[in-house]
C-alpha cells in the first residue's frame, strides 16, 4: 500500500500517519513527488483499512498496488512521465535522438563528431569517459579528461550531454559536466548506485540488464523513484540469449510496447548494443520507432575500425546521416517527429 | 564444396564427375536446380584441385562453401528468391499477408474469417486442421475436416491456404489441400518431415524452431533445398528466452536482417506467436515491416476469447483491418505495399 | 478430472460414465492401466460432481489433478514406477547403465564396443541407426543395415538395445530390432512420434528438447502414457543456455531430484550430450549419479577422434571402464547398485 | 603479452622493460605476485621479439597468453592456488564449508545459527549485512550493526565470517570485520568494486552472475587479480535459463571441472542460490562435491519460514545437520574430507 499526504500536510500530520502502520506492524518508506509526501509500506504487517486510514489528517489518497513497483507503475501515475532537457521534452511526440561515440577518445574525435551528429538531427551527444569493459586490459576511458571534452562539446553545439557514471562516489563529479547520468547494464542492479543517481537531480537513462526480465528493470527503476528522482529514461539495449553466433544480444523490441503499458516512463532504444552489428543497426532503429519507442541512443564514430570501443557497432558518421532521414520518415508514418 | 553441372550435362559426364570425386573418398549428394544437375561434396575425403575438376566435360562451375549451409546462402545464390502463389510473388516488393485462425473450428468461423481478412487486404489464408498442442487433452485440429474447409474457403474468397503438416505420412494428404505446407516451430528439426516436403512440390513455410539459431534454421532449410524444393518461406516466430513473465517469446526482430543478408530466401514474421499477446500485435507487426520482413503471418478470430486455440494472441477482426491500414503506411514508407 | 473405473467394470458400466459427462459438455479420453480403464475429462464442459461420479456403477475413484500433466504425476501414481529389461529393473536401486557409440558405423566398431561397456559393467547398449544430424550433408546413419548389428551385438553380449526412432512409420522397423525405444531431443514434440511409441508395446527413453522445461517434459511424456504405455524413461541430457563458449549444452541437474518428486517415472541422465566435452563426462556422470538419476546413458567409442559422429563427447573405452569403477562406489555411498 | 620480473629486479631495469615496450606502442600494467613484478602488455602495438625482451637485466621470462584472461588462467599458474584462513585451507582437500543465514536478523538468530553450523561441521559462517534486493522496499540488511554481530559470533565459535560488500566506499568499513569479502552475482561486472577489493588484502568470494559466461567470470576474476590480490574463490551460484517454473536459477554443475581445468583458483558451490529451492539443496550440495567443487556455501537458518529474505531456500539447522552427514560420505568417496 501506498500512502499519499496533501501537499500541505504538516510534519505532525505525517508522522501520526507513520506511527499509526508502524504500530500494526508495518515498516515504512518514505518520498516526496512533486511536494507531496509518499509513504510505502513494506514488510508483513497486520492488514490496515484504507478507508480508516484515508480519514486521518492530511491523509490525500491510500492505493493498494499488488505490483512489485508502484512508484513507476502506471497505477501510481496514468499519465506518461515527460521531461525537458535542452529544446527536447522526453517523452513527447518529438522522438530524442542521442548520438556519439561509444568512448570519448580525443577532443577532434568528439567534435567532429558531435558537430556531424547535430547536423544529422540528433538531440543529444552521448560519449564514455569512464568505461566498463570486461578486461581489465582493455582502454578505460579518459576519466575526468574525457568528461571536460564532453562539457566542450557541448558548449560548441548545443547538445545535453549523456555520459555513464559507474560508482557512487563518482556521481558528484559527473554531475559537474553531464546532463543525464547513464546507468550501464552491467550496473542495472548496482543498488548503491541506484541509490546515490536517485538522490541526485539529473535525469538518467537506466539500461536494461543483459538479463534482466522487464519487471527487474522496473524494480531497479524503483530505487531511484524511491528516492525522488522520477527523470528516468529506462532503455531496452538487448537481452542475453542462446544465439550469438551472428549478433551480440537480441534486441527485445517487444519489450518497448511492453513498457509502455505498464510504466509512465518514456522508453530509449539502443539499438547499437541491442545486436552489436553495424550494417543492420540501421533496420533496428526503424523497427524499434514502428514499435513505439520515444528516443534512439545510437553509437557512431568517424572512423569506427579504428575505435577503442566497440566499433564493430558504430555508425560511420555518413551512416548516421542516412539513417536519420529515414527514422524522420517513418517518424512520421506514426505520427511522431525528429 | 558443390559442383555445378551444364543443363546439357550429359548422364555420364554427371557419373564421371561423381566417380572422380568418389574415387578420392567423398561421399556425393546431387540434387537439381532449375534444370540443372547440382552434386554436393560432403564427409572427409582427400582434397580436391578445383581447377582440374572444373575441366571435365560438362561441369559449368564449383564452388567451394565454407558455410554449414551451401544451397540456401547467399554465395550460392546472391539474387533474392522469388515465387508466385496465387496473385503474389513472395520475396517481390508486395509484402505477404497470411492471415486467419490458428485453429478450424467450423465452417462459419472459418467462412467469416477468410472474407474478413481478405476484405481487410490479407493474401493468404491460414489456418490449422492438425494442430501441435503441448498436452494431449488439449483440441488437436479437425483433421482433414479442417483441410476440407480450408479448400472451400480458398474457393469462397480466392486466398491461397496455408497449414501445417506435422508428420512425413501426411504429407500427400495435406498437400491434397494446402498451397503452402507450413513446418511449425516443434518440428523444425524432424528431419524426416523435412525430407518429405522437400521432395513434394508445394511451397513450404518454415518455422524457426524456439531454441534455435539463425543457423539452425539455415540448415533446416538445407534439408528442404537438398532435395531440390527451394519454394520455401522462413519464418520468424520468436524464441524462448529468461523473460517470460509478460510474453510467451521474444520476438528476435533482429533476425529479419540478418537473414536477408545470409540467404536469398524470403522472410516471414509471425507476431502473434512471436509474442504472444494480442495487444501489442500491432506494435511488432509494424516493427518486423519497418526492419525488412517480405510478409507476415497473424492469427486473427471471429472471437478470440472463445478460440479453441491461442485465443491470447488473436486479432478480433476489426483488430485485423485497423492494423492492415497501418502496415499499408509503413509499408510504403520503405518503398513496399501490400 | 481424471476417473478410474474398478478393473472388472464392464463396458456398459464404462459407457454410461463416459455418457454422463459428455452430456455436460465435456470431452472423455480412455486410457487403460494396469487393466483399469482410466477416463480423462478434457475440454470445457460444465461442473462435475465428484461426489454424484463416484457412485456410479464401476467407478473406483475420480481425481481431480490441476496440474497440466496427469498420469505421469506423483499425484497420479505415488509409487515410482519400475519396469524390468532383460535382467535389469528401471527404477529400482540397480542403476540402468546404457553405453555404446553415437552411431552404430561397421560390426567391429559396434561388436568391440559392446563386449567392452558389457565387461565393465553396463547394462545396455546404445547406438543409432537413424541420426539426426543438424546438416543434410552429415552422416545420417545406417538405417536397417544399423539396426541388424545391433541386433547381433544382443545376441553376442545379452545387452538389451536402446535405439532412436525418428518418424512414426518406422516405429514398427525399429520395434523389431530394439528393446527400447528412444525418443531425439529434437523429436521430444513431435506428437505424431510421441503417439506412434505410446501406442506401441516397447519401452521408451523420452530425452528432454534442448529447451524444454521439466513441465514441457512431462508434457510430452503425457501423450505416451494416454496411449497406455508406462514404461518410459525420461532423460535429461542438456539444455541450450547463453553459455556456449566451453560446452554444447548445460546439464540441468537440478532437474533430476525436481523430476523425482514430481513424477513417478525414472530418470536417466546423459552426460555426453549435457555436456559435450569427453573430459568432463566423469565428473557431471557422479554429480548426476550422487543427484539421484535412476540410470545413465553414456557414448564410448573404440577410437572416438575417428567417430563419424559426436566424437568430442564419447569416451574411449578405456575411459568408460575407469569411469564404470568410479560410478560403483558414489552409487554405493547412496545406497545404489550398478 | 605478460613479463615476469627478477623478485631482485631494481626499479630501474623495471622502468627500462617499461620504456621498452611502450615505446613500440603498448601500454602496460603492473602488478606484483609474491614479491615479483608482473608487466601486462595491453593495447596495439608494434610485434616484440620475447628472446630479445628475455635477455633485458632484471627480466624473468615471458609469457605469450592468448586468453582473454591472464593472470587467473593455468597458463600462468598450473599450480592450483592455496590460501589458509583460520584453520582451512582453501583449495585443498579438505573441502571449505560456509554457511549461515541469508541475512543477519538478530543476536540470536545469528548466534544460535553460528554454533549450530559449528556443530556439524561448518568452517565458515556466511551472513549478509549489506542485503542487495530487488526491491527498494525489501529488507535491506542491518548495514554495520550487523558486521558487528558476526564479528560477535566470530568471536564466539571461532569460525571466519564471509559477508557481502556493495560498494567501493564500503570496502574499508566491511573489511574491518570480515575474514573473507563477497561480491554478489548482481555485482560481479560493478569493475570499480572489483577493483576496490582487489586493492585490499582480504581474501574474496566471487559470484558468478546470473548471466555471466564462464569466460565472463574469469575476466571479472582478472580484474582482482590484477590489483595484486590472489586470494580469490569463484562460485557457482546458478545462472539464468528459460526454465524458472520450478526453480530460481539453473545450477550449473559443468562449471565446477570446466573451471578446475581454466584456471587455479578454487571453486565454491552454492547450491542454495543456485536452486532456490530448500528440499533440493542437499542433492545439489551431494552432485557438486562430486563434480569436484572445493566447497560448498549454504543457507541455514533457525526458521526458515520467518526469514527476512531466501527462506525458501535455507535449510533449517536440523536438515543442514543432515546434509553434512552425507556430504562427509560422498566427500570421502572421492578422496577429500570435510
Amino acid at each position: 500500500m501506498i500512502i499519499l499526504m496533501h501537499p500541505e500536510a504538516t510534519p505532525v500530520e505525517i508522522d501520526n500517519v507513520i506511527a499509526t502502520v508502524e504500530a500494526r506492524g508495518w515498516q515504512t518508506h518514505c518520498s516526496s513527488k512533486s511536494g507531496q509526501m509518499v509513504i510505502g509500506l513494506q514488510g508483513e504487517g497486520q492488514p490496515i483499512d484504507p478507508f480508516h486510514l484515508g480519514q486521518m489528517p492530511g491523509v490525500l489518497e491510500t492505493m493498494d498496488i499488488s505490483q512489485k513497483y508502484k512508484l513507476g507503475s502506471r497505477d501510481f501515475r496514468p499519465e506518461d512521465t515527460t521531461f525537458t532537457i535542452g529544446d527536447v521534452t522526453i517523452g513527447s511526440k518529438q522522438l530524442a535522438i542521442i548520438a556519439g561515440p561509444c568512448s570519448v577518445e580525443s577532443r577532434e574525435q568528439l567534435l567532429e563528431t558531435a558537430h556531424a551528429v547535430k547536423e544529422a538531427g540528433a538531440t543529444f551527444l552521448r560519449g564514455g569517459a569512464f568505461k566498463p569493459r570486461s578486461s581489465p586490459y582493455s582502454f578505460q576511458g579518459l576519466g575526468e579528461a574525457g568528461l571536460k571534452l564532453l562539457a566542450e562539446a557541448r558548449e560548441a553545439t548545443g547538445l545535453p550531454v549523456v555520459t555513464e557514471v559507474m560508482s557512487p562516489d563518482r556521481v558528484p563529479l559527473v554531475s559537474i559536466y553531464a546532463d543525464v547520468l547513464q546507468i550501464g547494464a552491467r550496473n542495472m542492479q548496482n543498488f548503491d548506485l541506484l541509490n546515490a543517481v536517485g538522490r541526485s537531480h539529473k535525469p538518467v537513462l537506466l539500461k536494461r540488464g543483459m538479463s534482466a526480465t522487464v519487471e527487474d528493470l522496473m524494480m531497479a527503476a524503483e530505487y531511484i523513484l524511491a528516492h525522488g528522482n522520477s527523470r528516468i529514461m529506462l532503455c531496452e539495449r538487448g537481452i542475453r540469449t542462446f544465439d550469438q553466433k551472428y549478433t551480440r544480444n537480441t534486441f527485445d523490441v517487444m519489450a518497448i510496447p511492453m513498457l509502455q503499458e505498464i510504466t509512465h516512463l518514456p522508453i530509449i532504444a539502443d539499438p547499437s548494443h541491442g545486436i552489436g552489428v553495424r550494417r543492420h543497426v540501421g533496420a533496428i532503429s526503424l523497427a524499434a520507432v514502428a514499435a513505439g519507442a520515444d528516443g534512439l541512443i545510437i553509437e557512431a564514430h568517424p572512423n569506427p575500425d579504428r575505435a577503442l570501443s566497440d566499433g564493430d557497432q558504430s555508425l560511420t558518421l555518413e551512416q548516421f546521416q542516412t539513417l536519420m532521414k529515414q527514422i524522420k520518415i517513418v517518424a512520421e508514418t506514426i505520427g511522431r517527429s525528429c
